[in-house]
Order: structure tokens, then C-alpha cells, then sequence
């Protein structure tokens, strides 16, 4: 049985992914009392009186709610909230595995910019934390700046950031191994929709100087009335040669390729137009840029994919259950640029130089050091601020 | 130590009484390609074919929003969503325990009736029912009515027609116990809000003729200019001799009171104003409106109040786990008027006509046959519609 039709017979049997799950046992009118009327009331009390006290006396300080419109699911696109739920449950699935966080998958049946805001906003008070998840670009850039804005709780784009922190963690592994500061290389970026453009400014703050960011049309060029806002604000601060023309010109003598796009638009020429020790992350899904084999072939010296069963994997839940474990922690109202690199470098550090090579840029996600570090380094980065 | 401070140490040591819990073990990156990428894209897919698969390929079909603005919590009234909480957590915790469902607490922060019905429908997608819960009156009747006309999922507010399905189950038991027939006895209920209303049109619905509504400013009266929208309904169905006056004038010569007011508006001597047999039914919380032995003492027959240590208990955790669970099962868009007097009816048929005397009209919580019967009664009324 192939992994497709082995998960939809487990989807089948399992019938969601995900339960609740009471910690306190109800045997008699006593507990009764005690979780419920009249014994609750001094809790609801306790929180009217001293509203912080949410954070002591129910979930929130440990609940985030993953919460998607069903407009970018995977590589599958806009299929809708009810088809997006399997996605949320195996996130929140991540979440209690990999931090013990409590998540809420919960999927909205509007696609409106202002109502996802509002409607977000309203449910706020609930949770701990919103991992925004699967929204469109650019509609996804405007909802969560909005929310940023209005909540008091960390509000997070996990395609977006989630990616470009486990990227830029890659990345900087990458560089140590191949001897290349940040600063120096060209960066080719296939894809400037959510991730890419995250992945983008990311690189940015990390130190890049040399960004050229591809779409479908072609090289991003600043002035170019194709872009949608997003890209026009990345056009400003990359491509500061305005080099114009398609992916295969951007590459050439390119040291980074970064793809977040659709499979197989990378071909191993356009790998050969690279300098030496290109490094070659295709990350698309399932079907990558350019296969590993193909790219290495090509001559390119480290590759990293999304693919599971390849080495130097680049997964968001290398990211996102610590992340959000830290920032609940800390009980910051923000997730920061200081906290993202903070855990991007945590999250680089846990490959020792001693361990770095080709196939290992990036620790397995069952290293049970990964989400802990990552957590103490935004909790200590949220505790600076 | 009481069971208020009890309770809040209790609620100190979980920070939260429910949480998240993964059904499937996740060890290594095949769980992981089953339960997220790439494997979960097939139930996505399924669901995007085939929308109804939503019930078999996620929790959709076991899970219940728990939903609530805080605005009449307990008898504490308007505390706000973040002081709701520990309810919304504890009625979760008593869904789960007494049928298996999986509820999800939400608190919003908005009491706009507008505002609450928008957002309520658009999270609508990831659950299989909701549960309102502490939305005052008037207001609550709008949100619910507008609810149940836009969701295709049961919209339920427990407040209502919980409180009004226990009671009448108490009702009917204590009815046939003094031999007297509900179109024949006078029902005086105190209290005109959102539990008071929905007794009303439950009771009559049941059969009662004669059903005379107080509130604070005495017996509601058809004309009334200071009747809210909801009461000036009620003031033409109930108290057709238009009787003018107080609580104590109403309960002269009446056959059964109900309370869902506040602690201590009734005295012994309004008590003794009944007829014989009388059915006293306080069921203000903590404080009822006589207390029990009061009661008793005062010539009442058969008395039940929403204490947990004191016999007949009217508690409406013996109705919505039950029926949200008969609901879900046969997959029903609406709780009909059916389902809620099938559900009270087998509530009632519980307690055996042997078992039936004045300290046991209504089954026990813990009674294993509760949330069973309540279920099985609902499913079949949702099947013959």
C-alpha cells in the first residue's frame, strides 16, 4: 500500500486525528463540583477579578489554535475549510508531540480579508497563541499584520516564517560547510508567493545582501506592474541590479538556490550555471524543483528537500512546535525578528561543527533537543525584550 | 477547605482540565508522512470530492464548539470571555466524560448579536455541533434562531433548552407521582430570561395550559410595556386570565413553581398558598430561590433544586451530552422540538414507576443509562424526520 491510500485508510479508522482529553477524573458529584458548578466559579472570579489569571487556572497558557481559510492547502490549493481539517489535526498532532502544546484546529468558512480578521480576533481570548495556517498570499500578508496589530496574544504565519526560519537555519549550515559568508553569495528564490517572500525578508535579516526573487513570470523587477503589493515591496529591496529575464538567467553563477514553487522547473543546465558548491534547496511538494539525484548529478554539493525519506530535510515542525512553546512560555504578545533568529540559530547550533557535512545541515525532527533548544532561545530572546 | 477554594487550587494545579491528545503515536517520519505530508493530502482530497467525508476522515463528527461571550456566566453575570473560561473547560470535560464527545471551549470578545452570529458561522466548519453557553437574554434568543437558519450543524444553546428538557423530565416524573396531569395543574415560573422563556414554550409544548411567568417586576402580562421582545411572546401564550400582580399572588392555588431567578424570593408562606401536593422545582444557583427544608416544611410534596448533595437533582448535565451525542449520530442539521421532547422523555422513563417517590423523580448524573437512553431517543427522532 502506498503512503496515499495507507493514510486516507488510517484518516478512515482513526476518524480525526485528534481527541480531548479530561485531566481531571470525574467519579463522583464531588469532582463534579470541583470542575464544574458551584466550585468553578471561584476560578471565573479569580480571572474577572485579575484577568492574567487566565494564564494560571485554564488551557490558554498552553492552547494555540491553528486556524486556516482552506485557500493554500499543500500544493493543492483552494479546496476549501472542510477539506483543509485533516491538515489542521495532523499540525496539532505535531504540536502536542513535539512541545505538548494544545491545539485547536479550527477552519473558517470565509476567504474575506476583513471578516478572517475580525473573526480571528474575536476568538482570540480562547487560546495562547494563532498559527495562521494555509492562507493565500497575498491575502495571508494583510491578515496577519492586521491581527499583529489587534491581538494580545503571538499571531504566526507558519508558512511563511515557520519556512524561512527552518530555511535560513538550513542555509546557514550550508554556508559554514561550504566556506561562504551570507553576505557575499547570490541568492535565487523560485516562488514569490507566502514562503517565498518570508523566506526573502528572512534572508535579509540574516545578513544576505544579493537576493533575486523568481515567479512564474519571470525575475522580479522592481517597477514591474505584474507584482502584487507584497512583491512590489520585495522588488524594492532585492534584484538591486534589476537584472531582468527568467529563472535560468537568475541562476547563473548563482551560490543558493531556494525553491518554493512547483516541481520540476529547475533542469540540472540551469544547476551547471551555477558557481561551485552551489547549494540547491528545492523544497516544493511532494514533487521538488529538481530531484536530489539530478542536482547533485548536476554538480551541485549540498541539496536539502521537504522530502521525508532524504537527507537534510527541511521541515517546519522543525520550527513551530518550539517556537510557539517559547513565546507561550515567556507569555510575549509578539512573536519577534529577534525571537525568529534566535531560533533559527538555535535551531543551526544543534548540528555540532564536528557532525556538519553534506548530508546533515539541519537535525531530525525526532532530536529531542530541536524543539527544547528552539524554545529556550525564543524565551530568552522574548525575556530581552 | 471549602469546595470554592478547593476548586481553585484544583484549577492552580491542571492550568486547564482538558487538553489535546494525539490518537495516533507518532515514532518516526512514517507516522509523520501519514498523519501530515504527504500522506494527509489524500483525506483533503477525499473531503474535496466528497464534502460529507469531512464526517469520516476527521473529528468533525464527535467534536462540539463550546461557545460563549461571557456575558451570564453561572449566576455571576457579565465577567467578561476570559472569566468564562472555566466553564466552557469544565462543560467540556463533562461532554467527554459522560459521551465521549470532544468539545472545544471558545470565548469571544465581542456581544454584538450581529458580530457573535458572523463569527460563530464562519467557525461553524470545523465542528459537528455548537453549544451555546452564558449568553444573556435577550440577546441569546436572536444569536441562537439566526444560528440554527444559517448552519447546516445543530445550534444549541444548553441554557434554554437543557434547563427547560431536565425540568420537564423532573416535571412529568413528578407530575405522575401526585396523580396530576400537566393540562391540569398551574405552573408559576420565576425568572424571565433565557432558562425562564425556554421552560415556558418547553412546558407548553409538553402540554401544559396554565403557565403564569414572573420576573423581577412580577407576573409578565400580555401589554406590558416593559416586556423585551422575547417576554411580550411569552406574555401571549402563558396567563391567559391575565392575572396582574406579584410572584406571591401568582403561586396562590398553584400546582407546581419553578425557579431560575435568584436565591431567596420565595417564602414558606407563599408556599403554603399552593395547592396540596405542590411541585417546588428552585433551581437557582448556588443559592435556591426557598431551600429545600424550607420547602418541605412548608407543605411542598416534592421538591428538586440544582444542588448536587441534595436528592432530585435538575442538572442539565443529564440532557446535552446525551443528545448532542444522538445528534451527531444521526447526523441531524437541527435539534427539532421532537428530538428535545423525545430527549426528555426518555430522561424521565429513566427512573422505573417502582423506583418513583419524592426523593428520586430523576435519574442520577452518574446513572450509566443517562447519556445512553438520551442518545439512543434523540438518534431515532433524527431518524423519522
Amino acid at each position: 500500500m502506498d503512503i496515499m491510500d495507507e493514510s486516507l485508510a488510517l484518516h478512515r479508522q482513526l476518524k480525526g486525528k485528534i481527541e480531548i482529553k479530561s485531566k481531571k477524573k470525574i467519579k463522583d458529584m464531588h469532582d463534579m463540583s470541583l470542575v464544574y458548578t458551584p466550585g468553578v466559579a471561584s476560578a471565573c472570579l479569580a480571572i474577572k477579578n485579575q484577568p492574567s489569571e487566565a494564564y494560571n487556572l485554564t488551557a490558554k497558557s498552553n492552547t494555540i489554535a491553528v486556524i486556516s481559510d482552506g485557500t493554500a492547502v499543500l500544493g493543492l490549493g483552494d479546496i476549501g475549510p472542510l477539506a483543509a481539517i485533516p491538515v489542521m489535526e495532523g499540525k496539532a498532532a505535531l504540536f502536542k508531540r513535539f512541545a505538548g502544546l494544545d491545539a485547536i484546529p479550527i477552519v473558517l468558512n470565509t476567504k474575506d480579508v476583513d471578516e478572517l480578521v475580525e473573526t480571528i480576533y474575536r476568538l482570540s481570548p480562547s487560546f495562547g497563541g494563532i498559527n495562521l495556517e494555509d492562507i493565500s498570499a497575498p491575502r495571508c500578508f494583510e491578515v496577519e499584520r492586521r491581527l499583529k496589530e489587534m491581538c494580545d496574544i503571538p499571531v504566526f504565519h507558519d508558512d511563511q516564517h515557520g519556512t524561512a526560519i527552518v530555511c535560513g537555519a538550513a542555509l546557514l549550515n550550508a554556508l559554514q560547510l561550504v566556506k561562504k559568508k551570507i553576505a557575499n553569495v547570490k541568492i535565487v528564490i523560485n516562488g514569490a508567493g507566502s514562503a517565498g517572500i518570508a523566506i526573502t525578508k528572512f534572508l535579509l535579516t540574516l545578513g544576505a545582501k544579493n537576493i533575486v526573487v523568481c515567479d512564474r513570470f519571470g525575475i522580479v523587477v522592481d517597477g514591474d506592474d505584474r507584482l502584487n503589493s507584497a512583491q512590489k515591496e520585495i522588488s524594492k529591496i532585492t534584484n538591486l541590479n534589476l537584472q531582468k529575464g527568467k529563472l535560468d538567467d537568475a541562476l547563473v553563477e548563482a551560490d543558493v538556490f531556494i525553491g518554493v514553487s512547483v516541481g520540476n522547473v529547475v533542469s540540472e543546465q540551469m544547476i551547471k550555471s551555477m558557481n561551485s558548491d552551489a547549494i540547491v534547496f528545492p523544497l516544493a511538494n511532494p514533487t521538488p524543483e529538481i530531484s536530489r539525484d539530478k542536482a547533485l548529478k548536476a554538480g551541485a554539493r549540498v541539496v536539502g528537500t521537504g522530502v521525508s525519506n532524504l537527507p537534510n530535510q527541511i521541515n517546519n515542525a522543525l520550527v513551530f512546535p518550539g517556537l510557539f512553546k517559547g513565546a507561550l512560555a515567556a507569555r510575549v504578545q509578539q512573536i519577534t525578528p529577534q525571537m525568529e533568529i534566535a531560533a533559527c540559530k538555535a535551531l543551526a547550533h544543534i548540528v555540532r561543527p564536528s557532525e556538519l557535512n553534506e548530508t546533515h545541515i539541519i537535525p531530525n525532527i525526532f532530536n529531542r533537543k530541536v524543539a527544547l533548544r528552539v524554545a529556550k532561545a525564543v524565551m530568552k530572546a522574548g525575556a530581552n525584550e
